[in-house]
């Protein structure tokens, strides 16, 4: 089968144009450092969850390529699809009670909590030298974790492009983007390193609209190898989050949400009062429609955990003085500040000396 | 634009059978440990490389779901593409004279170099404990790098099934491959943990077969951010890693080669004279035509270093009384035996203390 189409699109291409080689931050990382070693008991990484598919059937592909040449594309056989990945770092000096995974957003990786864009430390080293159990993963499809062919994944891959994240990640109005850097108009006060914002654009994955299931099932899996534990989720991990402790109530001792929407109702929040959840908002909410809608959202649902006899908390950063804070705060100037917001609850919430 | 025969391939798909959800190995890291701290002045990641396309005019896809909504898929706008993707960790106790650089195989990201798929430690712990700065990549279009659109990236992604590594990865010949793990042969004395063989299916990822030249202007642009170093390539890599030195002649202070091609000539011998190389390959090369001609090649090479005036050597394992080792030695069960080979020969060039 010739897939036309498909290869002709490549043929006839019309790229509007090569910007060219982006400079990248020439900051070189033991410059970028000053600060206190890092002990670890140990560091790695390992698969968890995922099934194997056989593909039995289909007709062998028969692409050709630029240069003339026949690339022959044969998906048959028993392929491993779904499993997820996790990177886990873990101190020596351990003082959070129970390992603490950090979930990444949509079209993102655990990248995500590693060095920022602009080549400063992430959330990642920070709870690590904080004295927690690290646990970073990609989710399925994302990353390391690998992504199948179309006979597992429906749909299509989605490609993030240069403006999705201005809007989406909070960084301006839609009216304030440009493709020119130097006529970008940020919300006033933002912390987001947009000097960076190049680089950001370098950790965009590929994401499929029809693969949450896959993503579900492999972090329960996660959760079954790993915890009791504490989840910090972002963005689309909000709702894989309130999942995750619906599935297994008794395995999550905290939910931390940086800007991810609870989806639940009273029975939801019955089924989970026991479990402490704690939702982080930046500024310049109320200047989104999508995330003022989210926070509402999850006011009607910490009413509902009230109600219930659970708790969820909504912190907006602003009020308690920390201005500027966009949806990417994990990578904001400001990152460490907010990550000691987190570190007091869950010292707080005793799960941490 | 529909893309019917695509989403029409997805709907009347069948697969063969879904074999069921793996069991992963439960090893919890914490136990699989007994060693000593690790110490890093710190850890962290980065991206390198990589251009801004900027696409226009593609029609937007409308792609049926199988629940009937219809997703669009409008590939129009900026796009950074063809970066790479860095982790590095710094050990305390230096005592690597320069960064040691570690490269993966193809279908591969440098999970490869983590921890093994029966959760012992790889090599980047093992030659961070060393006391080398160790900067694992993953190339351009795999893992954490992200990949391309097709109007980026011509042809189509392959996808490596069960059976690919028992032959790519010399564990056994492709008659004693079996879907049934009871009933596989594998090589005796063969050195890699069969027992997490479906983890390491979990570790490959889509590769496409029209990208070379974009992975090596990455890993260039790589050597220009951190290097002088040393290079660590492994299959794929190898010519990678042989380009890159003649791409950076003054950069590169030793290349070490495992079971790679050095794709060169008596005038690319000439013009890396100055770089010691080192090729290692395992065990039951003989019994294999790829791997026995792989090392036909690099022999030749060596031959024409030597009358250069340079050095290739090439250091068979067994002939060292160190048996059974696969393609994929950085994981077999003797890993840290192979790694001290390659620590004793950088030792030997004074890269190390």
């Amino acid at each position: 089968m010739m897939r036309e189409k498909f290869w002709q699109r490549g043929k006839t291409m019309r790229l509007g144009g090569v910007i060219g080689f982006a400079i990248g931050l020439m900051v070189l990382p033991a410059a970028a450092q000053q600060q206190d070693s890092i002990v670890l008991r140990t560091t790695g990484s390992f698969y968890v969850g995922g099934r194997q598919v056989d593909i039995q059937g289909e007709p062998v592909w028969q692409v050709p390529l630029p240069d003339g040449e026949i690339q022959k594309v044969d998906h048959n056989g028993v392929h491993a699809v779904e499993q997820m990945y996790v990177q886990y770092l873990l101190p020596q000096n351990r003082k959070g009670k129970l390992p603490l995974l950090m979930w990444h957003g949509g079209g993102l990786t655990g990248v995500s909590y590693e060095t920022t864009p602009d080549g400063r430390e992430g959330w990642l080293n920070m709870f690590v030298r904080k004295g927690w159990d690290v646990y970073v993963s990609d989710a399925v499809e994302r990353g390391r974790a690998g992504w199948a062919m179309p006979e597992v994944f429906a749909g299509e891959p989605v490609f993030s492009s240069a403006q999705t994240p201005w809007v989406n990640f909070r960084f301006g109005d839609s009216a304030s983007w440009s493709p020119d850097p130097a006529q970008r108009k940020p919300f006033a006060g933002s912390q987001f390193p947009f000097e960076a914002y190049d680089d950001l654009l370098k950790q965009l994955v590929p994401r499929w609209l029809t693969t949450n299931d896959a993503i579900m099932a492999a972090y329960v899996a996660l959760i079954d190898k790993v915890c009791p534990c504490v989840l910090l989720v972002h963005s689309q991990s909000g709702t894989f989050g309130y999942r995750a402790a619906l599935a297994r109530p008794d395995k999550i001792k905290a939910l931390v949400v940086i800007e991810g929407t609870l989806r639940g109702d009273a029975a939801t929040a019955a089924a989970l009062k026991g479990i402490p959840i704690v939702v982080l908002y930046g500024d310049n909410v109320e200047k989104s429609a999508s995330f003022s809608e989210q926070r509402e959202t999850n006011m009607k649902m910490a009413a509902l955990a009230k109600a219930a006899g659970g708790s969820i908390e909504i912190i907006n950063l602003p009020e308690r003085g920390i201005k500027g804070n966009t949806h990417m705060m994990m990578m904001d100037r400001n990152n460490a500040q907010v990550a000691d917001v987190i570190q007091e609850w869950l010292v707080a919430k005793g799960l941490a000396d």
